[in-house]
């Protein structure tokens, strides 16, 4: 590891810092602990200080040296850059820097850059009715607030994708560099272009403590420390000490060293001369926890302690010592000599800051909506399959989908990516590779396809880092779609949770401008991972972004592809929510056309009148469906009570999307009453069924009318390595269980009932006992199609024919 | 990085391994492929050819290749060895071995070592009625899936803990190297106890592709990689080649040199002598990717490439020259030298195999039932709360469960662990540290706390890690705790999905022995994150559990301190669970004496007649209420309509056992209908108050009669930083609310309706107001306690007076 040498800064440049940077300390200080007196114009006393005393001091300093040094090489390079704060709890210190910038003042006119607006400042802070305590979206300056601990590294790459001219600055917590999704993000360089993509510059901020423990980095041999980056593919340089004249010189020397190389590895590479991967710099910094805070409050340690992690001294309105040590504290900045008569930054400290929107605090990039470009989208209905009767010819739709996809990527350079942990041909989206490649910084074989130095895929086998580098690259005004198996995105539950509260939050903030939509296209999906088995089976991922705010999530269940290529279409216009679309890959019956299916998509919520008997008027029973598989089974369970029950009235309702079922008071989408009563019938049964877990139908609609008719089928967590149809038959979600369904809950169906109930149970074993026998499904729920066309012609051919050449069959893919 | 030296075996012993290895071989591509003719004694035909071909061979021989090899040193060494595959989808290594081994058909009786036997084992892989694809449970020897990557090492270690005597195997595929809780376990050794814990050797397989793309760690410079695991802190040993003959000298040289180093690190420090952490052997293993596999198909090469990934003929049935590419390709292990005339393994490959337990397919630790011992546990009654007079008096619930679980810990060393990302102390466990300590390898400082080298506490701020190692320790016959923020613990819920899964198969399978349940212990929960704020409050951890089987998932929300005792009592006695326990640990009402928490927790849901007015008979409404803060504000909104509705007949009911709301059907907690319909009623107003979001009582609920008269209260994702009462006030849940939501919904309260609404929305107001003037809550409903004793004495004060002396205070936390 190199050792950072002194700079050259001069004793002003240096002075000037140290100024700088004890007047952002004076304010992290004073937003903890001050309700008043902020400047100490007299001495302090204890109805001065909150009565709760809530917030981090102990990263906070750091923070504060790295953001006055970041300020010196902005301005003197004129750099573009934004700063990401692993440790988000040390909120203080960002709202410090964008008050002393000026920026915070513009975005929050009350809290103006005097005394006053000081006053304000201080109070406001984790106090009711005031700021978050952590570096939430209310900081000017911030993408990420970091609460929860790991994703700021993959964040801040993902800022950098397609932003030549941006540099990244990047903090990481010894405490956060302990969690995987940190832990992985280390691995980024390797897929960053030094052409097209910009700088991240990561600095590991060794403080040696989390909240009661040490951090496993920070305890390391240094030269098993440097090994490990080394081995990552950094350069490091470490900074290390506790002595803030020669820290400054330090890290001055190593910004400069870092920037310097930064600037040859992408001059390099951008005159064409260099395509191989360099190692990117990095800065290790080590410093006390706590840093010029207490060294020692009740005879204990606290300074470069894990006790400096939150409030180092805890009792100030109680203890008159605790008062005195707080007092002395914050004399030991010289407020007097930072701060001017009115309570503003005197000018040295001012002028460390950079200019307008060079300023972290103010960089467009970290408010990406104002950035935002809108996506040059071909006409999805140009991409639509041919459909004829409904229910007779298949297709695939990501398939589909992906020749769409392939346009959208060609017709967005540097504005649009596609993220996938290892997916994107298994989810059959290859049309993209005609248009892109799969970026790649590692080493590249002649026998390797679609990998290249530059390209708008992003596949590595990590969720977190798919999810994590969407995040940062949406929320720096980019677009972009994360496609999974649609049982392992659940491994970002948590990220998706906090990507959700962010956007909650910046929607109530009229200075966040809109920013592009967190599209997941969830495909592999439940119903068709027959062949990996059960780990692969869990769509429960529907059930988590129900639970997030209805202004911000969008789950749509298209049953064919045209109708994926109408929500593809909706969801990639739209801003500031997460979508989710579930669709398959497998062969499957289309049953809309692209019109049909734009009317449907926009209702969100019809009645198949074609595939209803008695043109749904009336129904005897209402069977509705949602998802591609439940469509399937459902149309099949229409047809099977056609033949043998030719005088019920059965109504098909299909949802495309799901927030249509819940009252308009629960989400922006849900169906009026009277509409959804008409829709469903408040008095006839009906059987659902369903894509997810069945549990969700039945929360989204308890308040409806007809809820206690409803009877919902779904995966209710049986599954294995078998066939689709076995998959089906082991959820009760097949064509004959709801037949089955439908006779236990219709009365009055007449005699024939029991032998027909007796005829679908007897099916379902002789399917079961033929999938056994043969290892795959019989043609005759493999090929069924549906036989009846669209009501303005086809016949009805004779009951219990099997339809030959239908869909549904195995094609299996590799995962 | 250091190359394996070819070690001296010899050629006889060279042979046999590779024997053996090329017997595993067949074995696995003959389950991928064969429905019959599994000895190849006549041509192979289509009709001998699977329909649907499914299974991964391209992980297959690296994984058989380390299990002959490992086989070798078990024998020489006498070795108590598992063997984790982190390349799960490798199933049928792991099934080819165990057969080759004798355990399949000793587990499997029908499947005997003879050609019928191969027949069926062939037959059955992946096939329906047959086993899954991967290495499930149903596979021997296992107890790590690998279906979903990331967690094969952290098992690893997790199974190696508290086991001196094991060596645990885990092959860590270049893929699941990938992802962010791999990437993080690699620094388990900095928790690894060389004296009391046993060892892992990590195999890092680069076969150099995932499905589509080229793994990472395989497309670096050798040198670059070997200084990532160095900076790790192993010691790297290079298996690197194609050849056969080489690599099996190459691969015994390097699995002798680690295990020497083991061996040399484990006596060193139990011999008390060498204190200092060590680097541990890891070996890297460079090989084909499908090695021996069809070099080039259709042109395109195979062997080597993504391609080899899962069927590398994918239409034998339908392609002459991919069945005779098939047959050559089985032909080329030489299954007439391999198995004898009845389909035996001859002597030569079975001699291979250890005997009996120390076969890694019969080792009992990898079915840790076998091995389980029960927690010595003190009697909990011990650790009880003084309870006076319901509500009067405050307890930290967590910190008294800490007192139970110090002793817990003491009374099991070895048996016994607390898992938690660094947030024991602040989730107020601290008690366990006066009986053991923090587990640590790294560097120790003077000032450090309750570190050490060896210890039941285990910390680390990767929640990925917690979950994995407990995963690990569990289900090698151990047991633990794993505590976490609450909405943090949603960084687990795939690793949760895939854990309650793997239960739920291993309950169907007799020859699996039940494990210690995994229990979760969250606390520092959504109502008590208030200076935390928004990012710290997600209660929806309850809806992901609440998906899986009923027969796994357990739900408890203890109101008090005596109820969490009880609780947890009977949580850490089950087996095969996964119990959830939320707790508070801020100072908390207790409502319960320990008897009477025993009966109540022994319900899981009652009627509270002492809170209740008349007695609860005949109410006019139901309140109900689950989880500590909701309890308390229900309480409190009894006081106040007591107050205020003299004549109001109030019956309160408090549930801890979530799924006692759920049918009987549904759970096997349910309550029956009748006995649900008595407590709850089937016509009165319920107001229910929920600790977590309010659709899941409804989910909980929906069929239950009186459900049209529910309403719940609970988190719907609004919260900042603030005061816990306005906490409460901005989710709607606050005791005035429910009051309100009581006179909006009881009919005929008579005239004072309209004016005491208004007091209750007034007072409301004035709190905020209070809360936004003064930072912290208003005495009065801070320091609100119940007034009316438990119905044997006590009197009813004024209307609006405050009681002081209670708890509810702000009492903050690190974090």
């Amino acid at each position: 590891m190199k050792t950072a040498e002194a700079a050259r800064l001069s004793d002003e440049e240096t002075a000037g810092i140290d100024a700088y940077w004890r007047a952002a300390n004076y304010l992290s200080v004073g937003q903890i602990y001050l309700l008043d007196n902020p400047l100490l114009r007299e001495p302090l006393r204890p109805e001065h200080i909150k009565p709760r005393l809530l917030g981090h001091w102990g990263t906070s300093p750091g923070l504060n040296f790295c953001y006055a040094h970041l300020n010196r090489v902005i301005t003197a390079r004129d750099l573009d850059m934004i700063y990401v704060m692993g440790p988000g709890h040390g909120g203080p210190a960002a709202v410090a820097n964008a008050w002393l910038e000026g920026t915070y003042s513009e975005v929050y006119p009350h809290v103006a850059q005097d005394e006053a607006g000081m006053a304000r400042l201080f109070r406001q802070f984790s106090f009711p009715g005031g700021v978050p305590s952590h570096v939430a979206p209310e900081t000017p300056g911030s993408i990420h607030e970091g609460g929860e601990l790991g994703y700021s590294l993959a964040h801040a790459y993902g800022a950098a994708f397609d932003n030549p001219g941006l540099v990244v600055a990047c903090i990481v917590g010894d405490g956060e560099a302990e969690t995987g999704p940190l832990a992985a993000s280390w691995h980024s360089t390797k897929f960053l272009d030094p052409v097209r993509d910009g700088a991240v510059l990561p600095i590991l901020h060794l403080n040696g403590y989390k909240i009661a423990n040490p951090a496993v980095l920070a305890r390391i041999p240094e030269e098993e420390l440097c090994m490990l980056f080394e081995g990552y593919g950094y350069r490091p340089l470490l900074v290390s000490g506790d002595d803030p004249h020669s820290m400054h010189r330090r890290m001055a020397s190593a910004l400069d060293q870092a920037l310097d190389e930064i600037g040859r590895i992408q001059r390099a590479a951008r005159a064409g001369g260099d395509a191989a991967r360099r190692r990117w710099p990095m800065i290790v910094l080590r410093t006390p926890k706590g840093w010029t805070g207490p060294e020692v409050v009740d005879g204990l340690p606290v300074e470069g302690t894990w006790r400096a992690h939150q409030v180092p001294l805890p009792n100030v309105r109680g203890n008159p010592a605790h008062l005195a040590q707080l007092e002395a504290w914050l004399r030991s900045y010289g407020p007097g000599e930072l701060f001017d008569a009115d309570g503003r930054p005197v000018a040295a400290v001012r002028e460390r800051a950079p200019r307008g929107r060079r300023r972290m605090s103010a960089n467009p990039h970290a408010n990406g909506g104002e950035l935002l470009r809108p996506l040059v989208l071909p006409d999805f209905r140009d991409y639509a399959v041919a459909a004829g009767e409904p229910g007779t010819t298949a297709a695939e739709p990501t398939r589909v989908l992906g020749a769409f996809l392939r346009d959208v990527v060609a017709a967005n350079p540097g504005n649009f990516r596609i993220m996938g942990p290892d997916e994107t041909a298994s989810n059959r989206l290859g049309a993209v590779f005609e248009a892109t490649d799969r970026v790649f910084q590692g080493e590249l074989l002649p026998t390797d396809e679609h990998q290249a130095r530059h390209g708008q895929v992003m596949e590595v086998l990590s969720e977190h880092l798919c999810q994590g580098w969407l995040e940062g690259y949406l929320l720096t005004g980019r677009h972009g779609v994360f496609n999974s198996y649609e049982a392992f995105v659940h491994i970002v539950d948590a990220m998706f949770n906090q990507h959700a509260k962010w956007l909650k939050v910046t929607r109530e903030l009229p200075w966040r401008r809109p920013v592009a939509s967190l599209n997941y296209l969830l495909s592999s999906h439940v119903w068709r991972q027959d062949h990996n088995g059960f780990t692969h089976q869990d769509p429960g991922f529907l059930d988590v972004v129900m639970n997030k705010k209805p202004q911000i999530v969008r789950v749509y269940l298209p049953p064919d592809a045209n109708t994926l290529l109408s929500v593809a279409d909706h969801c990639l216009r739209s801003r500031d929510y997460v979508n989710v679309v579930v669709a398959g890959k497998q062969p499957s019956l289309t049953w809309l056309s692209m019109d049909e299916a734009i009317a449907h998509c926009t209702r969100g919520i019809g009645i198949w009148e074609w595939a209803s008997t008695g043109g749904g008027a009336d129904p005897d029973v209402v069977l509705a469906c949602a998802g591609d598989v439940p469509t399937l089974e459902t149309l099949a369970a229409a047809d099977l009570l056609r033949r043998h029950f030719p005088d019920l009235r059965v109504r098909v309702v299909n949802v495309v999307d799901l927030m249509r079922l819940q009252p308009p008071g629960e989400h922006p989408h849900g169906l009026p009453d009277a509409e959804f009563d008409a829709i469903f019938t408040t008095d006839k049964p009906i059987i659902f069924a369903f894509h997810g877990y069945p549990y969700l139908v039945h929360r989204l609609t308890y308040r409806r009318a007809g809820h206690r008719n409803l009877h919902v089928r779904g995966y209710k967590e049986e599954g294995t390595t078998t066939t689709p149809f076995d998959m089906v038959m082991l959820n009760d979600l097949d064509r004959y269980h709801l037949v089955m369904d439908v006779i236990d809950r219709v009365p009055g169906l007449g005699g024939r009932v029991a032998p027909i109930r007796q005829r679908m149970a007897d099916r379902r074993l002789a399917l079961r006992a033929h999938t056994r026998e043969y290892g795959e499904d019989a043609p005759e729920v493999r090929d069924w199609t549906w036989p009846y066309g669209d009501g303005t012609g086809g016949g009805r051919p004779d009951a219990g024919e099997p339809v030959p050449g239908g869909a549904g069959g195995a094609g299996e893919e590799a995962s």
